[in-house]
């Protein structure tokens, strides 16, 4: 480990499962870091790891040369940052509470307006890979803060993505991944839902679903390569017959008596998608139908 | 390539996009290789290497000792199937359509009524990887068949995996593994679509999604002990902070106008898993409201 004095000293505000593992990221690689919550009791695992607990989140701030804030929504790091506007001035946030692209955009007026170097960010990974070589956080915003602790960003997450200036970037990839993120862990549960009706074990069925995860970055790449072509080539796979595999989901679903609200809604755009034209595309052209009102 | 001689000759019956593949394997591999679909001038580009065209379903069912067949549904396979019942009896007959476990079932007893060694399966890669040494097909039913043709079914995917003397298992295997597949193929292109929204390309997107599905074999095996064991340890990620997430998605969504099925739904059966008191379990605990009627 490299001596404390060499490496920039850091806050956490939050300690919610997220702020610790953060926080924890921090200390493993030898920064002097201190923390905070507002309520009490959380994080004392981090004390004996050798974090400083802070009475205040102002206290915190002004002990170190960047902030990290990792709670709930916006509305949770608004209500910590806005009387701590003094304290950051000339300070670096950084921002790692997932929100909405529009909030983002808000609390980096707030943090320009009070002098602060502001980084959106968004974790990427589950707590447990923070701080490994392979975690993915995204970084918007202030690009000279980016620059000078990249190295420093570098201790939360292996790959530290710097995506742009606009602030909303980091909102913006997060919740495109969120997105797919949900679907795809709804439709897990589900599928060992389906299979549990019909006695097949969880723990039976996962090894053969790494098959699917397995063949999704190529569909990812493919996918969009063909959306930003608008040229949806169903050869391969067509959605007509895609759509009459959804279709015996939907009856397998029901006949066991199972909630199908996502199948149907999957159904409902893919029947969209058919009816306008593509049942011999490919699944991506559903896309051409996702937009509803303008 | 292994003398014709020595190979076991095999028919394959439909010559869509999976048919196509799954006899241009056989052709691979050395099969001595007899085709037939029920509407003309497909796989033409099969005969150019080496397969046999033949007249009608009962010449391709007699020119050889396997039989495969893959077409839309059960429905169309028991339409080329029954008036085959003689030609077949005493041949494997291997049926790679994706159907409901129910018309598995009803197939088999078709098939054992006549006689015929049954394997029903799935088959789980897209068509370009068919053949290849990664690629998955399921198999289930009649387990002597299974094993007299385990290498010539590995010239079609070398996982070739065999579930068990129950017909319907390939089908319940298949369809909870497409039941997930689905979910995240929708979310892929509803992620594409939000993205886009605002100003980030595909092709832009897509690099990061594939942090996502790289942690999803981790999340699809703790989720199944978990569900296995009924218990729900929601310290790293818990069900109240991720529909919080979902509900940024919805936001966002609907203010750029676009579909917002899906999301309601995945977040209709959060909202009942945490009324019901899952909110500080793990997502997988949605699992127990998902029997919506018995
Ligand atoms: N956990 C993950 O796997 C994961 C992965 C990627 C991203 N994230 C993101 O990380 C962020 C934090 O998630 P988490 O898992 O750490 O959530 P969590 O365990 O539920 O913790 C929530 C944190 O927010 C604080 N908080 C809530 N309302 C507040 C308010 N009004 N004022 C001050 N503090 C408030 C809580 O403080 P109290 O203790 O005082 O309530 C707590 O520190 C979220 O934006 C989440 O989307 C989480
Ligand atoms: N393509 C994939 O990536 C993929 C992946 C995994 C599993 N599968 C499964 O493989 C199976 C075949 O899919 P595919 O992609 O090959 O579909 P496809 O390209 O749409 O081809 C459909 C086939 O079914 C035949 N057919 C339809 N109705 C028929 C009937 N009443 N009688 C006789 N033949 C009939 C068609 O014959 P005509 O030419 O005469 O219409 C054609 O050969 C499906 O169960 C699918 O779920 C496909």
């Amino acid at each position: 480990m490299t001596s404390h004095k060499t490496l920039v000293p850091v806050a956490v505000l939050g300690l919610g499962a997220m702020g610790r593992a953060l926080a924890g990221a921090f200390l493993d690689a030898g920064h002097p870091t201190t923390v905070w919550n507002r309520s009490e009791g959380k994080g004392e695992d981090l004390l004996a790891r050798g974090a400083v607990l802070a009475p205040t989140a102002e206290a915190a701030v002004r002990s170190a040369e960047l902030t990290v804030v990792c709670v709930v929504d916006y509305g949770a790091s608004q209500a910590i940052l806005e009387p701590l506007a003094d304290a950051l001035a000339g300070r670096v946030l950084v921002n790692l509470t997932s929100d909405s692209p529009e909030r983002a955009g808000t609390a980096a007026a707030w943090a320009d307006e009070h002098g602060i170097a502001y980084l959106d960010g968004a974790v990427m990974v589950p707590t447990p890979l923070v701080g490994g070589a392979d975690a993915l956080i995204l970084f918007a915003g202030a690009r000279p803060a980016f620059e000078k602790y990249e190295t420093t960003l570098k201790a939360l997450a292996g790959q530290a993505a710097y995506l742009g200036e606009n602030h909303a970037l980091a909102a913006v990839y997060d919740l495109s991944m969120l997105d797919f993120f949900y679907a795809s862990m709804s439709g897990l549960v589900h599928a060992f839902a389906l299979a549990r009706e019909d006695n097949v074990a969880a723990t039976a069925l996962a090894p053969y679903l790494d098959s699917i995860t397995a063949i999704l970055p190529a569909i990812a790449s493919g996918m969009a390569t063909a959306i930003d072509a608008g040229d949806y080539d169903g050869r391969q796979a067509n959605l007509g017959m895609m759509t009459a595999s959804v279709d015996h989901l939907l009856h397998m679903s029901r006949d066991r008596g199972l909630d199908t609200g996502q199948l149907e809604a999957i159904k409902a755009v893919a029947d969209r998608a058919i009816a306008k034209g593509h049942g011999a595309d490919d699944w991506a052209s559903t896309i051409e139908v996702l937009k509803v009102k303008d």
